[in-house]
């Protein structure tokens, strides 16, 4: 273990947001409350307060983006290559954040929390919650928690690339720049398609009972086949003949059978399914689609362009060649409909042919870009705090 | 109903391939026998019997590939667009062909079939068969119950393609043309992942029982969930985006449950599923996406050169450029291998952004091509023929 590594020893923290009768009222029309918020830092908020990092997670994420719970830890945090002593996210130079969503289920309100109204588990009672819910309650959490007023960067990648968006949109004045990576201004046919899928998966399972499961056997075959499709589609051609081919698995030939795989794609995409399903909860998957699904910045204010009238940041739009879930076309959209209200606006379309997740692993031109951005950023931010 | 349409009214007919003890012995080392072969035939073979087009269907068809079973038929068969009077492959000029593979599950003997050694539903005692297998079925159909020692053309698309191919290396001398459309030679791993993903979601029902659910009720919802899967991947983001874009079902906006679909996308996709397991059985969806899964001319031959070195056929290969399941380069592979061999080897890439799915539907430089082939290797054979 490196010295850097021994530093960053976080831990979950928790906040609650509203106690009733002050409970959120959702996009949806219910209400929700009270709200917890998981959460991690990682480093010093600086004296001015003006070096705070928001991180966004995606659809499977959590709270704990970096570091380890503890020494014995095996695996760190979800973006480790990207967040910790001097890495792009340099926490010793950022005030690092991230919550888990809520809707999730790993400490933050969702559909296995507790329902206060009756002492058991929401189950399919939570209520929907989009990502503009999502955002009131991190925003919520950013002011009357941390006390933040500004944050230096709100980033994220994919799902969590569509909170970015709309943190800028909703909060202009506290995201001093938005770095979306790999993300949408809605989602298309096809990846609506892909999730409806996987959630027919997990309602085919008999084991879900209409999401009222807690306590008994889940359906963990159903998400471990909605985590398949959804892992397909995280990869490309390309990155999947590399890493896998046609190659057999422990085995000279073919089984001609349907027991253990023949290739080892296929027990990759096995394992997968395994490992998740001891992580994450069937109906926190269906409630985190469905507001993947649900995200239209189009459709919420008319065009693109008027999404984006009142925005204050400045923005680095990152999309990957190779990410044909949300193809760099998607992004190019949401870089014209800046411009278009003369926002100052970077686009950086990476080659790669690794597919859409590909931002969650080791990738040296993402890292320049994020590095050179928050730098830019710091600068920036310090500029205009000298000028008032 | 028009003219052309009333004149294709045909009938499924059957054929027994081998009575114990002339059983089949397979790829994969078992023997199966007796064998049923359903098949449908149109147009009148000519005196020189020298205009016999043999069609190989794909993952889900079936014999019936063209006109109807009676003027009261909803539906034609698959390929109706293709193949009828006046259409490409002219069945007032060509006599055409088409048998259910084995292993399926339309006339055919597959794994709903009655095994004889115990009277009872073969279920997952049905043993592995390949696409070698299943050519070698159809080649046994062709001479000993239509009695042809040669075919026109052997045509057919995806996992027809790759009958066609196995076709012109196992029987050089009987294929005068090949025409596989939007084929490979071997699977990649993103598509044998789907197909494992498809698969995953059949083994997760319970009413699959291990195959055993003859007489039972089927794993209709597993078997959805991988229709579902596979359909998706016929398409593309353009023709999704074209045919349902972010269109909601039937409703003002959105529901914010998990009740009926949101998304045009969703119905689609349920209605494709649900429709899908009425007319085909699981077992047999495991059993043939098992077979493509197996077929790699490429490992059987050593190296692609390699496998068409005895082939006498002329090639019309065609891919999709809106292909990303069998992508164009796939196609491009086989036809250097096929030019390495100083094979007559055409090949043509057709810009479509609809999909892999798109040879099935109407497209009219799709049809030129096939019809202007068919015209030259008609004049060819006839040629050669005279020559003699």
């Amino acid at each position: 273990m490196s010295d850097s590594d021994r530093e960053l020893i976080v831990e979950t923290q928790y906040w609650r947001f509203a106690e009733p009768p002050d409970r959120l009222k959702l996009r949806c029309g219910e209400e929700l409350g009270p709200i917890d918020v998981a959460y991690e830092t990682y480093g010093e908020l600086s004296e001015r307060k003006d070096n705070a990092v928001l991180i966004c997670h995606a659809l499977t994420g959590d709270a704990h983006v970096a570091g380890r719970h503890s020494a014995q830890d095996e695996k760190p945090g979800w973006w480790d290559v990207m967040v910790g002593p001097g890495k792009p996210i340099d926490t010793s130079r950022y005030f690092v954040v991230c919550t888990n969503l809520i809707g999730g289920c790993k400490g933050s309100t969702g559909p296995s929390s507790i329902n206060p109204e009756n002492g058991k588990p929401y189950a399919l009672d939570f209520p929907m919650v989009t990502v503009r819910d999502m955002v009131r309650v991190q925003h919520a959490f950013v002011r009357n928690c941390l006390g933040l007023e500004r944050l230096l960067c709100v980033i994220g990648g994919s799902f969590g690339g569509m909170q970015v968006l709309q943190w800028s949109i909703d909060y202009p004045e506290m995201v001093y720049a938005a770095l979306p990576i790999a993300t949408t201004s809605r989602l298309s046919a096809l990846a609506i398609a892909f999730d409806e899928v996987g959630r027919q998966a997990i309602y085919s399972d008999p084991n879900w009972r209409g999401g009222d499961y807690y306590g008994r056997k889940p359906p963990h075959r159903g998400l471990a086949v909605a985590r398949m499709i959804g892992h397909v589609t995280y990869l490309s051609d390309q990155s999947m003949h590399e890493k896998f081919g046609r190659g057999l698995q422990d085995r000279p030939g073919f089984g001609y059978d349907f027991g253990p795989p023949d290739f080892q794609v296929e027990s990759y995409l096995r394992h997968q399914g395994d490992a998740f399903v001891q992580r994450f909860d069937a109906n926190s998957y269906l409630y985190i689609t469905k507001a993947m699904d649900y995200f239209d910045l189009v459709s919420d204010y008319g065009t693109l362009i008027k999404a984006f009238e009142q925005v204050r940041s400045r923005y680095l739009i990152i999309s990957f060649s190779g990410d044909w879930l949300f193809p760099s076309y998607q992004s190019r959209e949401i870089v014209r409909a800046l411009q278009a209200n003369a926002v100052l606006a970077s686009f950086c379309e990476i080659e790669s042919g690794y597919g859409h997740d590909v931002f969650l692993v080791k990738n040296p031109a993402l890292e320049n870009i994020i590095t050179n951005f928050l730098n830019n950023c710091q600068d920036g931010i310090r500029g205009v705090s000298q000028c008032r």
